[in-house]
């Protein structure tokens, strides 16, 4: 990773987010939205880029006002925008969420022939992926043509020169024809991928051999809940390529999954809940800082759990990621990030 | 129509309406948006509802959050919601707009593979038509197949049973893959209106012979400015099937034209504009409000004209549509729907 | 129509007809097929111009092998191709035929995405349709987008220009999604249409109220059973804009239907039939033909019922469509074109 | 494979095959087309089961006569019919074949919406692969969803059961969007595949890095010419997963590479050519039986040779596949499988 010009490229969803100002409001009450931006990728980028790390994304944005808001937010972020083609015909990604805590924030996407979902292979080309030491993808890219090629093609690209490749198994359910397909994809990407990372519900969506395990709750589309024997899916996943599988937990943390059966759990920074949705980007933005340092994989998935608790505190995603000195004020204020310095695996 | 049980059923979109917060600002810069309800139809309905007319509405929606928060606002509007299918696989329309007085207002439709496209032939036997006095069609519901089909199957019902067609010629070129449909389409269903309403931006774009005379700036996908001759092109609709066509020329009023050569202008009510957008929809539902109480077509006109210049002065469409005492005041205290008493002309 | 340089230009379908070798085998056992061209518009082009007429057709065809295929049939024929387009991305139609008399015709359409379809308003603006004295339509050309709309365009040039326009009710039920759609289509372009032509299920197709009215058996596409009242179609029909109504009745020839409700039966040629397929566009061609010629609608349809009888018996269809001088032997053995010289009608 | 009931199940494209009934006539001018019915892995299965193999299909079929046409032939030739759904909405393929020897082989699928492309993940779970020894696909089918989902379904039962994956590295240019996507996705599935066969031009286009390496002539889709290094091409295959990777290489028989880097010429038959098309399936179809025999590579490969060199002389594919015993002594008045008895390497 040494002679690489920048940090981290991340490829997929981009989106205007419009959260509800009404908090605990019933969805047909809301009077009005915060308007922010967000897509997992895009969040990623954001955070890592507040923490120091030199990092763009790959996305599509539509030629229309949406587009304008997400590119002119990114440009104020410091994440470069050269690789977000405007798609003509396409249009712009948007979200609609409400929020009400402490368990339901349904969420309504407006992606069909999103723009986002037609970045290509050509786009991939001019996106100069070999320049940057980590290629971040979510899996809701691989979901439809042409997207789905160009993020196979960004994947070789990044394996011919050295780029490692973190894969987000961001499992977005109405997003897919057939939700077995998800799965499918995603292991056939999995050879090419040094990290994978999701939580419990999408490891055990791409693993899933039935679509009757799944079941949606309020329009939780962020949130299925899925059915399945989670150690045996954990398994699949980290014998299918990768050489570290990372599981969210929530508020319990996330635990590493090793290729030689080994496992570490790092807990979390408890805090009190307001909108879960982006936490789990937060973690995957302090989490790639951290390894980009060459922190141990402990430490580097503390941050991510201090960047992750310090999202759910508020109502935003991208718009709320914290800055490196705020996030480590607030990690060291709840006995830092190696509170037993007990460590004991590196890689790299 | 003596006979009828129901006043006005209405055809077409709807929409959540995302209304920028920040007026004036950039739209980049918008920090929230007001939620609302919107599209022609809707508006129109809401608008005859809160005058006293009993109205109802053909279109489409999710099974989605969205698709609850209109057919709530509906509800509580007593608009009949009866006719308004759930379409699986669709989603709920959504527009996103900025507001920058005095002339720009930038808008942004989500309609790929929207519900209200989504309704059929079937959908339109549901709904009753023959029951109604009044089908009010917005032109958009053309564009597309099945709602295309619908549209032609409500006027032949609506022609069968003594139900007057109203047909807004309401123009969104983005909706459209080649613009010159939209004037093929709408002179094909011409034959079957009783009256036709559109502003003259929407009359020469029925009339359109080639895409270049249309050209859009701010995506002000609502206002384009579209080169012609206006005079031929009114001749050229009201020769095409309709008894009556409004012209509405905004702050000016409208003009009446009738198929033997009459014409009649109808001014407006003089007062500060914030947000252009949903006046044509106000105008509509009192012109429609006065035509079913049997109104001349000029006082119909001068209530509709008090309705829409009510209605740039709020921020929302359907959601700021007057109640009929609140007009009839509004309207007396600037010299009343009939200053000079000099209305000539009946219809029915 | 005096003033025009061409007679006839036809627009539609095309395709490569493949028609069995094996007359009378189950289509499982058919061991070869001839290939021949066909489409209705085709077939009725070719019909014309061997009787003498300068014929063109507006139709669109792949760039591949069964373009040049049917390319190269018409310029034999001398009919006109400059208004044929081919189609990038798009497949020249192709149908596959049994034959299996007397009454099963089984067919297969190869119509997805086919370049016919993909006709529009641009290709027919390059048309020229002015120059021509008879546009002459195939129903199915409504059945999608964009060659529905250059349908519509196509004949408000011909109104706008002089130009009769003959409309063939050519019903293929499994063109539509909505098998109302094909009537809702066809009642909305009859206002432009001054010579309607169909087959008693084709009237009764155009009229449909429901889908349950129609059935097809043996796969025979082009020859549905469907119910309903003829006498109350054919009136919808004509009352809803075509000055003349020809019903296609097979071996008892044709009835004319005039506005002010005049009928006339004009009686057919009695052969052994050995393809059905075909024999209405040959009556078409014949029809057409005479028309120009400025003969009495009854010797028109005669000579139009002497080229449906002349290619019953024979297996093509365009390949099969008699020249001037053998058909007028044909009818001259078999009486004559004015047996009773008892023809009262004019039109023109 | 020993507690298999059956041996062979393959996967993909099948379709009626119109081969010109005017050998050597160019396109335009052909009178007639003999009915065969093709598609690589229907050849395959037809192929190994007049060998003498139990063999079935996965592929899928419309609901009209061409799919009663294919279906009534498989069943002729003993070849398992029971994984072929009909599927409503899709057309069975086609295809119309121009024969030009020595080397004019145009052809035009029609592919649009096509059945066999419509196979799903349930249509391979109700196939029970883990009951035979082979799995063979076709790489067209990776084209499309939903039947490229199928396909890697369809590989992770066979992994699951200790079924062999063979690959045909078919490439149809033309039923690609970007034919870049057909590399991606097949070497995305080679880590799945034990054996792949391809000619040098399918192994390039496997390994193409941009587009314009390809040139298509005489609109002959199955034999496309691309540029590229061919052993490099080889190189990245066989590094990709399988163990073994065939290469086609015509008249000159088969290359047999190995993963440790090992290779084996396998020479072919020396016949006179009619009609390239099918010799490849019909390798594929010999080369399977014998390794379902047990026997050495080599000799597989031989019979494979002797295969295709059958069918070069004849004009279908699966309708002139050899029988057992007319292929050996076909084999043996050409001086064997075995001619020098010098078989080397052993797998199983």
């Amino acid at each position: 990773m040494k002679d690489k010009i920048f940090d981290l490229i991340t490829f997929g969803r981009s989106s205007i987010d419009l959260y509800s100002q009404n908090i605990g409001a019933d969805f047909v009450d809301i009077k009005g939205f915060d308007a922010f931006v967000g897509g997992s990728p895009l969040n990623i980028a954001v955070g890592a880029s507040r923490l120091g790390a030199k990092a763009s994304i790959i996305t599509g944005v539509g030629n229309d006002k949406i587009g304008d808001f997400i590119i002119n937010f990114l440009k104020k972020q410091n994440v470069g925008t050269d690789a977000i083609p405007r798609i003509n015909g396409a249009r712009t990604s948007a979200v609609i969420l409400g929020i009400e805590p402490p368990d339901k924030f349904p969420l309504v996407y407006y992606r069909d022939n999103c723009a986002d979902n037609q970045v290509t292979i050509d786009h991939v080309i001019d996106a100069n992926i070999s320049q940057y030491k980590i290629l971040e993808i979510s899996a809701t890219a691989l979901s439809v043509e042409p997207s789905r090629s160009a993020v196979f093609y960004a994947t070789e690209i990044a394996q011919d020169h050295g780029v490692d490749v973190v894969l987000d198994i961001d499992f977005r359910a109405d997003q897919w024809k057939d939700v077995r397909s998800f799965g499918l994809m995603v292991r056939a990407l999995l050879p090419k991928v040094k990290i994978a990372i999701g939580t419990e519900e999408e490891i055990l969506a791409a693993t899933l051999q039935n679509a009757e395990q799944i079941s949606i709750k309020h329009q939780q589309i962020s949130a299925p809940e899925i059915k399945g024997n989670l150690d045996a899916s954990i398994q699949k996943i980290i014998s299918s390529g990768p050489e570290i599988l990372i599981v969210k937990r929530g508020s319990k943390g996330v635990s590493i999954y090793y290729k030689d059966g080994q496992q570490q759990d790092v807990p979390g920074f408890p805090v009190e809940v307001l909108n879960v949705l982006g936490a789990g980007d937060a973690f995957a933005s302090g989490f790639i800082y951290g390894y980009l340092q060459g922190w141990s994989l402990y430490k580097a998935c503390r941050l991510g759990n201090a960047c992750g608790a310090w999202v759910v505190q508020k109502p935003g995603c991208a718009n709320d990621m914290p800055y490196y000195k705020e996030i480590m004020q607030f990690a060291d204020s709840r006995g830092g990030l190696m509170p037993n310095e007990k460590e004991t695996f590196m890689v790299h």
